[in-house]
Order: structure tokens, then C-alpha cells, then sequence
């Protein structure tokens, strides 16, 4: 079963988290509701190592080049590289800074994801939504949730549209069958949703890894029936489709066309689109975009 | 003498203020770095006797859509309209929010424009400019400054550029030759710039209204002149000519033309778009957007 | 009877306005613990009419570009023009940011000079020092010295040399002898060095306007006499002797010749450079180095 | 690969770091883009044993006269003895103010370098920058980024240029390869980079220390290719390479060389200078000037 | 090797630190730049048992007494016996307020001790300096130095003499030598200088205590070399001689003598004077002034 896309206006946002979603979903990429974010923090979260496929990308410059020619909705930036090069294309392209972020050195056990920056700086810097990592199930769960409701009480002040990463993360998860099984990825669904998410950025689901999970999902799901049930834990929360780590071409199209039948509003592929050589890159974006521009959403209630 | 037009990029401007102007200039009207406003906040600061020409306009709804036919870059509101109507526009038209604002009721000799909304609520409501009416000369011009001086650091703390409606007003200019006057419009533009407006609104200056003017302004200036002057006085703060009361269209026409040969960024006229008939207000903003077609500004930096 | 000139170490400042002072008075201009200051604040005082003598001196770059190629150890804006212009010139000549300022237009009888900028801003930008107008005998003053006391514990956190304009003004003083009297100007240095003025600017005193001063001072005065008390009146507050509206070269060159031959500090001339073509605006302020040169004076303790 | 040396003005820095970071890299030492820094915290980070070597440089007043003599472009100091010792010198040569520092008497497995000043300090001192020490993937690394994330924002508040001295530390580095290998040092690189360093202090990489380090770093990489990509990865962070402690001369200048080759704007050897005889730093200094007289960058944008 | 002792007025102090220090070390005890301190917080530190060995000593009164017969510079207390003794006393001899101390009763592994006033409350009380415990090495170095540091920020703010008891503490320490070796001493005595204490008391450093400590302290030193160095590594932090635990008269003045030598500002014995009979104390005080009568320093600079 897939799922019904609202319009904008029927979401309970305020004008101005409306005015920006707007923004980023009617004014740039394929302009009809859905969007393509090239996120850019790899350098933070895994370090250069993610740029030896291609130095090229180590340049924020090639990469927000790339967002641009690449007819990308939005470049998600932490704050440094936002300071630094945003200034360059200020409005050209949306900017969502990503509030928080680490480096993969110290261990994931008891993962949380530090703060950064602020919704205010967000705001001083022009970006049109904000970014947060919510590690769901983190045996440091509560000083993630006390961080987390801090951002979002600012977003809410400010009218920014709030992202969450919402990923399954630390020991208790990997416990329970793993970060990107049907029942974690729902679950972090619905836990962003809960929490306030405007906007929720999710793994695709496996549901074939169902060792040790909860009993209602060792069942024999299809991968279109899990995405369904998860852009569902979402609800009113907008889905975006994580690319991950660079995989075949089309294996990463498959999922983004079942993520979008699914009700999926867009896709955030960072190092399946800047991992490859410049125009392998543009070609594979338009590939993308090709299949958003069969999903339109409303902007309007109707 | 003709001014430079400067690039967006060149004034100075943060990321924040640098986007949102963008935005303004290079994604709506024109799109050509040129801007034309529909400031509606008429109902407030003379009554709604201002809407007798034309009672459709005393909707706000009306006069919103008639922005968005019109291909306006821009509308500007108090407070209450904005809460109560943009959310349904969100994002499809940049909205301007007017901080400051009074009634015409009591006398201006010692006029001061008190603040009715912050900067913040119009980053909630997710404006792209704020406005403020400074009174330039006015007897309170100690208040006046203090007052802006709190809006122009919100404004800076926030990356919301700040339109400063800088209009002589007062005994003491009455005084000094007027309000309208070459010397008047100039002064008007030159404190603007100084105390750090990133646009302000003036009105057109009349050089031969120089009876008890300052001696150097008592020469035989042309209105080419003396604009030229204007805009060279607020140096990077970009200019916009106001329309004023309703006035014959030839007139108007020849205002915009001279305002903007002479480096200006653009037009900000109401009572002279939405007191007329609404196919004849249409009418009217193409004539204007033909004007600015032909002055086109950077954004970028050359 | 001229005056000792101390050495920058011996005058009870903390490391940070020391080494501010130190930038301004040993890296720039004369380089000899002299100073002279280029000040632009004029188009916010009296309005663009200064600007007419040379309408070149309109535009804040050609005025900027004045003082780094005359030899000025620094340039003295407001909050627009220092954040409109000074990016291009950061580090290349010494900010003064002026934190005070009005137009002329409304009455002068209560002057009071409203804050339109805070030493916050001042450190921000990269400034060197502060400057502050103080309207010695104002029937203000309560309200003067309230803002300017904040002003000053604010400099003295942050380590921000302040200038005080200290200027006689208001109907007290114009019954009393008026703003240039040779008791007024001695009054006014005083007061700037009681209230904790680093700096503190001067009109040159006028010892033969003594018609309704206090007994004291209608003596017979020489204009050295008179310097010389008003230096002595300054103590370990430095001297700026102004230049005010342009007058004959040889009256001015005389008076800084004076000045510095009473331990004044320095001299900040404006109109009487910028108000000239820009060759001989350049020949003026060598003229004027070239008396600085004669006043060396000592940064560390001797 | 070498890279491109941007011009100060491009980086994206506001006014009042650039107009510090100009006075560091134009107004002393070579005077050409580059920097040569003296650091002095090593009585904390090690004990006095540092000093052993040399026991006149137990003495700060030694080590500033050795700045000055050296045509060092800074100086770096804790609190102590910024407070103690540079008035002396205030303005002389420019003060980096070391934010954080610790004792090495405790383990470094969960290295956090806690903080003893704050960048209001710096401001009040008249310092030019100031440096805070971030332990790149220490466990303790919410805590660190917590602390520095206001540190940050703080030196952009008041435009202070942020030096981070970026280190691999903590027992999670120790087990992926150690702290001075290719990938432990570009990481710190750029996490310096993506957290918004306006410098980065680095040391410099042993790519043949690959045991242990992720794939991708364990080709066979010449120095000058590690240095080269290391340089990349901070993009627009100015990088300073470090000199550590004191090794042969021939190697420490041929590290030099090879760093301002890839691209870096400067060199910051304490150790290396101090720890001999006077005459003899002197020496060292003087090589050290020699090759960043070779790699010029501009101030201006070109 | 022993070190110049520099005039008050030469160590970059504020007027407030040098008129507070000026009324102990120049209006009490000699009255020539040296100090002798009674302190008196054994009683929380380690209980009631340091007063069984002459009871008297266990009334504040009694002590305070001493204090005034004996000729000390100053008293130290806890903020009870200030609050309810010292205001019998006010003005007649110097209160140091100790403002943190904790009992011996738990581990001293992660030593810490915790604040128990305010600088404040220190003014408020009328003393003339504030007393911090730094337990240098301690694991707990993160809260100590956190804690510190807003200690001496206030003492900054309030123009108040901060004396640092540097005191290397805890289970790393003691892996390294113990907290006596010259080494720890020595260590310790820099970090205070490092981290802006106007005054650091120190326990005796013992040269011959060398095992496992860093190679640099493994040499043959005398006590004078060792008490030498450490008041060459406090620099312009004047340096006080901890008594310790009650020791034999003639080591103990012997030490005194050496300190003295080497450069100290004087001595904190507290119960090697009143854990003896009240005679004997007397007599032992005045041994201890009369060789800080042979060692004067200068109040103005030279």
C-alpha cells in the first residue's frame, strides 16, 4: 500500500517553516514538491577518506558547483564549510546546516552526536532548514533527547524546517538486529515523527535482516511493504531516502523509485552522486531527478 | 551624473542578508537584481480611508494576489496582516515586515514611529526584510535612533536585511524647507546609509522646493540631478524610490525612469497600484517592471 | 608654558588599549607616537552639503582611499559606512568607529548625540578605537554622561581606547561665552579627563571669546597660553586637536603647530582635507605630518 | 599536487578577523601572506622540564624579546603570563591567547583540554587571535566539542581570528594507527576545517605509520603527497604546521619547506627555537623566514 | 642561581591587586615587600586532630591573636570562622578567605576541592586576598581548572589577590614521583604562573625524591638549586613557603632561608607556629621575620 502525499499547507507548519519548505521544494529541483539534498558532512562524519574516490570532492567549491548544475534542491553543510563558502552562493541554492555531527574515531557504543551550531546561526547564515542526528535507541539516549528537544523548541521559534537523521545507532540496537533492519528504521521513523521532525532522513529498510528483532517483524515483508509501513511511521513527518555508501546504480534507482512509491517526499545521496567523476555524477543526479519529477506534492491545501 | 550599480556581493553583506536579497531580486519580478515592492501598510499609518478609491483593496487577500499577478518582488506588511494572511502565501512571494508603524491621528511634529513587531518574530513568520521608519530631523530623533539601533543589531544578528524608510519629518524640517525637498531626501539618505540600512526608501526629491534649504542646495538642480545626488549619498544601501499619494501615471512613469537610470534598485509604490481598478493596477506594475527590465544588476562579484 | 608628553606605558592602561593605541600612534602615520585621524562622519552631521566643495569625498571609498594613501593613522565612520566599506581595508588602516552621532536638523539648545553603535560592534568590525561625543554642558548632560558611562565601562572590558568629543554645546554655554571660548574648550578637556576619555578631541580654544565667561578666564591670553592650560586641563588623557569647517592653511597649520608645541597628541582634520581636490587634499595632510614628525613621543616607560 | 594559497579577503571572514588576521600575516614577519608563530605554553602542556635545555627560556621576558628579535609574527600565551608579561609589549607583536591548556600529569586516553580564559580576555588583552586545543577523536569528544562550539561562536561574535590546534588524542586514535599518521592528521585537518577554524595547527603526517589506519591510507604516499592532501583537506582554514619537539635541523627545515610548497600559510615552532642557545634560535628563526619569503599570498581578493 | 625579586608595581597588576598587596606586604609584618602568613583552615582540611597538640589553638581567637602578637601579614580562614570572627579583628591585620578546602575523610585519588565562598563574599568581608587549592596532575583537572577559572576571572573583575596554593595531587602524580619531588613542586609552581595566580604557595620542593620522575629531575640537585628553579618557573607569581607538617626548628628555618635566598616573597607556616606552646610560637616568629628582614623588595618601579 503506498501512501497519500499532503500538500504543504496541510501539515499544521508555521508560515515561515512553510515559507522555507516552500523554498527548497517549489523554487529549485525538478520544483514540484519533492526534493534532492546533496548532503556534505562525510568529512566530518568518516573523515577525507570519503574524497579518495574522487580528491575533486575534497573542494566544498566542486561540491556546491555540483548541487548547483546537478539541479539539487538543497547542499547540507556543518558549520564551518557553511561560513567559509556558502557566502559565495548565498541564495542560489538552499543551505541546511547540519547542527550536529562527530568523528567516527571513538567508539559507537553509546553514539550521540554533539552540537555544533545553533537554529540562530542557521538563521544569521541564510539556510532554509536545519539538520540534527538523533541516534535512535543510543544507550545515550537521554542526553540525545534533552539536545535534541533544545533545537527543536528553536526551530519552532524561528520558523526553521527541522531534519532529523534519524539513525539507529549504539550497542542496545546492534543487539537487536542491527541498525538498518525493518524494525529499527521504522522505529527511528516513528521516533523522529513523535519528537516533532518536519522532515525525517532515514536508511532504506531491510527487512530480510530480521535475526533478534521483535516478533512483528521476523515476517516475510517485501522491501516496498516495508518502505510503505515506514514513510507511514512518519506520517506527517517528510521522508527523505539516505543514499549511503556508494552501491550499483541500479540497485540505488530501485530504492529511490520504491521510497517515492511509497510517498517518500525526495532523496539525500551524498557519496553515491560526489564519490564518481564530475559528469558520471551529473548523469547519475539527472537519473534521480528523473524519477521525482513523476511525484509531485501540492504546496497549497486543497 | 549616473551611478554605479554595485554587485550584491560587493556591499558587504552577510551570508544571511546576502540570501535573502537574492532571493528578492534574482527570484522574483524582474529576476534581474532589480525590485519592486507592494507596500500595504497604508491601512495603519492613514486609515482605511486610503482603500475609498478602491474598497477591494481593503483586503489583504486582494492585495496579496494582485502582488503575486503583478509579479511584484515583494509585499509589505504590519504584524497582524502578516500572521494572518501570509501563512497562506508562504514562500510563494517574499514578504517584507514593516517593525514600525502609527496613526496619522496625532501630530508630527515631533514624529516617532513606535515598534509594533521585533526581527525575530519576522524570521519566525519567514519574512526576507524587515522595514523601519526612521524620521529623519524629527525633534525625537534621540528615541528614534536608540529605537533603531536595537532593530539594525537584531537584524545583523540574523541575517534579515533592513529596509529603512528614511522620510524627513518634523517642525524642524518644516522648518528647513520641508520634507520634500532636494536637501531634505538627500540628508535622508545619507543618515540612512550611515546608521547601516542595507535598503532604503525614499522619496523622490523636489530640488526646486528650496526656500530655506541650506545654501548649497538652493542652486538650479534638474530632478535627473538631484536624484543622482540621492543615490550617490546612500553609496552601497540600495535605493528605492516610493510612489507616494496616487499621482498621474506620466509623471510616475518618468520618476521611475530617472530613479533608475540614476543607480536606484528599484520601486516601491502602493497607493498608486491598488487604488485603481485591478486590471488597471496590472496594467500599471507591467509599465514599471518594463522600466526595470532594462537596469540589471550582479550578484555575484565581478 | 608646553607640556610633558608621556609615554604610552605611563598612562595606567591595561595590555589591550595600550596595544590598540600602540597599533594606531607606532604602525601607522608618522610612526612617532603622533596621530592623525581622518574623520567621515560628516554626511550624518550636517548632511551631504560637505559634500559639494568636492563631490568625490561622497563616495566612502574615495575618502578611505584618501587616508591610507595621505598617511592617516585611521579613518573615522560610522556603523554603515565601517560595515558597508571597512571589509576592503580590514587591517590596512585603523578603524575609529564613531558610537554616537545625529543630524543637525532638529535644535541644538538640549544636544544630546544618541548611540547608534556599541563597542561590541567596535571589536566586531576590528576597530582600534571608540568614539564617543560628549556635549560638555548640555542641559542633557544627565542623560549624556548616564549613556556615556556605560559606553566607557564597556571600552574598558573590552580593552577599546574611547575618544571622546568632548564639545561644549547647548544654550548654557552659548550664555555663558559660547562653544569656542578659551573657558569653554578648558572645561571640556577637563571634563572628557575626569570622566575617563583615552583620547580626548578638541576645538582649538579661542582665549579672546571672553565676554561672559567666568573671571578667570578673561585675561590676556596668547593662543599658546591657552593650548598649553588645555593640554595641561587633559592631563594623561591624549589631545586630538580638531580642525573644524575649512579655514586659510596658514591659520590652520598654525594652530597644529601650537597644538603640538603644547603636548597635544595629535590632530583630526576633516573637511579641511577631503573638501579640497585630491592632490591637493594629499598636499595638505603632508603639510600636516610634517609638524607631527617634530613631536615624537615614547611608547614603553622610560 | 600543490595547492592554491587564497587571498585573506576570500575566506569568508567578516571585517574584524580580517583585519587581525592582516596585521598577523602583513604588519610582521615576513610581512607577505605568511606566518612564523612562537609558541610559549609548554611550561603547562609539559612542565618546566621544556626548559632544561635552555633555562633563560624558563624567563617569558626571554622568550617575547626572542619573538621580536626572531621577526616572529605572534606569540602564543596561556593567561598567566599574558597578564603578567605582554603589556610590556602591548601592541609590539601580536598576542595569540591560548584559550585552553592542561598538565600532561594525568592519562591522555580521554584527553580534554579544559578551558582558562575566554575569548573576551583575548579582546580585553589586545590580543590578534586566540587557540584552542581539540583533541580529535578523544572519547571525550561531546565534552570537547561542547566547549568549543561557544568558544567559536564567541570569536565570531567578536571577530577574533580561532587558531585550533588540531590533535589526534585518546586511546581510540592510539588503537586506528596513532596520533601522527596520515589519516589521524588529515582527519584532524579537516574536522578543524568542517567546525569552522579560521587556522589550523597541525602536525605534520608520517604516512608510512599505516598499521591499523583505514584502507585508504595505507597506499605508499611520499611526504609531500600527505602534506599536500592534509593542506586540501582544511581548504579555506590557514594551516600552520607545528614543529614538535625538538629534532635535526636539516629535517625540521625540509618539513618547512614541503609544507608552505603544499600550500600551508605558516610554521609554529616553539621547541625547535627556544630550546637553543640565543644566538642560535636566532639562526633557526632566520632559515625558517627564508622559505616563507618564497610562498607570498595576497590580502585583497584578486 | 638565584632570581631578581621584582618591584609590585612591575607585575602587570591592576590598581585594586597592587593597593590590596601593597597594605600586606608594606603596612604589616616587616613592612618590606615580604609576608609572612598565618593559615588557620587545618581545621577542615584535616579536623580537629592538628589541635590536640596545643589546645588553645583550636579558638579562632587565639589564633587571630597570635597572629596580631606574633607580627604576620596576613590570617587565612574558611568562610565560617571569617564570617564569625574576623569582624573583632577588621582591619587590624589582613584576611585571606580561603575559598575552597574540603575534608581528608574521602579518597584523595581524583582530589578536588570544592568552592566554598565567593571573591565576593571576600570583599564583602573586607579581605584583602582570596585563597584557591589547585591540586595540580589531579585526574580531576577538567572541574579543577573550570572551577578556577571563574575564581579568577571575579578576582580580575574585583581588582582581588588571588593566592594559589598549587598543590600536585592524586593517583597520577603519585605514579610519578609523589606530590614532593622537585619535580611535582616545580610543575606545580608553573601551572599557577600559567594560569594568572598573583601569589602560589608551595611545599618545599626535595630534590633527592627522583624515582620515576621525568628525566629532566633525575640529576644531582641541592635544595637551593631546586628551590631556585621553582621560583624561576613562578616567574611574576610571587611565591610563598608552605611549612607543612610540623618539622624541627632548624630545618625548618633553614628552608625559610633558602626560599628566601632564592628569590620568595615569604612564608605560610601554620602548624609549625600554633601547634606549639603561645611563647614559643612568638619566638618562632620572630626567627622567621628576622630573615625576612634581609631580603626587601620595592613597592614602585624602578
Amino acid at each position: 500500500m503506498s501512501n497519500e502525499r499532503p500538500a504543504l499547507a496541510e501539515l499544521g507548519l508555521g508560515a515561515g517553516k512553510q515559507a522555507r519548505l516552500h523554498r527548497i521544494l517549489f523554487d529549485h529541483g525538478a520544483g514540484n514538491g519533492t526534493a534532492m539534498f546533496l548532503p556534505y558532512d562525510q568529512g566530518l562524519e568518516h573523515g577525507p577518506r570519503d574524497f579518495f574516490a574522487n580528491p575533486a570532492a575534497s573542494s566544498p567549491r566542486y561540491v556546491i558547483d555540483l548541487a548547483l548544475e546537478g539541479g539539487f534542491n538543497g547542499v547540507v553543510l556543518q558549520i564551518g564549510l557553511a561560513e567559509k563558502f556558502y557566502w559565495e552562493y548565498a541564495g542560489e541554492i538552499p543551505l541546511v546546516l547540519k547542527l550536529n555531527g562527530k568523528t567516527e574515531i571513538p567508539s559507537d557504543a553509546s553514539a550521540l552526536s554533539p552540537l555544533n551550531a545553533t537554529v540562530e546561526e542557521a538563521v544569521r547564515l541564510g539556510a532554509d532548514a536545519v539538520g540534527y542526528t538523533l541516534y535512535v535507541g543510543t544507550p545515550a539516549q537521554e542526553a540525545d533527547f534533552e539536545q535534541y528537544r533544545k533545537v527543536r523548541a528553536d526551530a519552532a521559534r524561528l520558523g526553521m524546517p527541522l531534519i532529523v537523521w534519524a539513525y539507529p545507532r549504539g550497542s542496545a540496537i546492534e543487539a537487536k538486529g542491527g541498525k538498518d533492519s525493518f524494525y529499527a528504521v521504522d522505529y527511528a521513523a516513528r521516533t523522529a515523527s513523535e519528537l516533532g521532525a518536519d522532515v525525517v532522513k532515514l536508511n532504506f529498510p531491510h527487512p530480510e535482516k530480521n535475526l533478534e528483532v521483535p516478533g512483528a517483524y521476523t515476517g516475510d515483508f517485501t522491501s516496498q511493504q516495508a518502505i510503505d509501513a515506514v514513510v507511514r511511521s512518519a506520517n506527517r513527518s517528510l521522508v527523505l531516502i539516505s543514499g549511503g555508501s556508494k552501491a550499483g546504480d541500479d540497485a540505488m534507482l530501485e530504492k529511490a523509485r520504491e521510497s517515492m512509491e511509497a510517498g517518500a517526499t525526495g532523496l539525500i545521496f551524498g557519496r553515491n552522486v560526489w564519490q564518481r567523476e564530475h559528469d558520471e555524477s551529473l548523469r547519475f543526479a539527472s537519473a534521480l531527478r528523473t524519477i521525482l519529477e513523476k511525484h509531485p506534492s501540492q504546496s497549497r491545501a486543497r
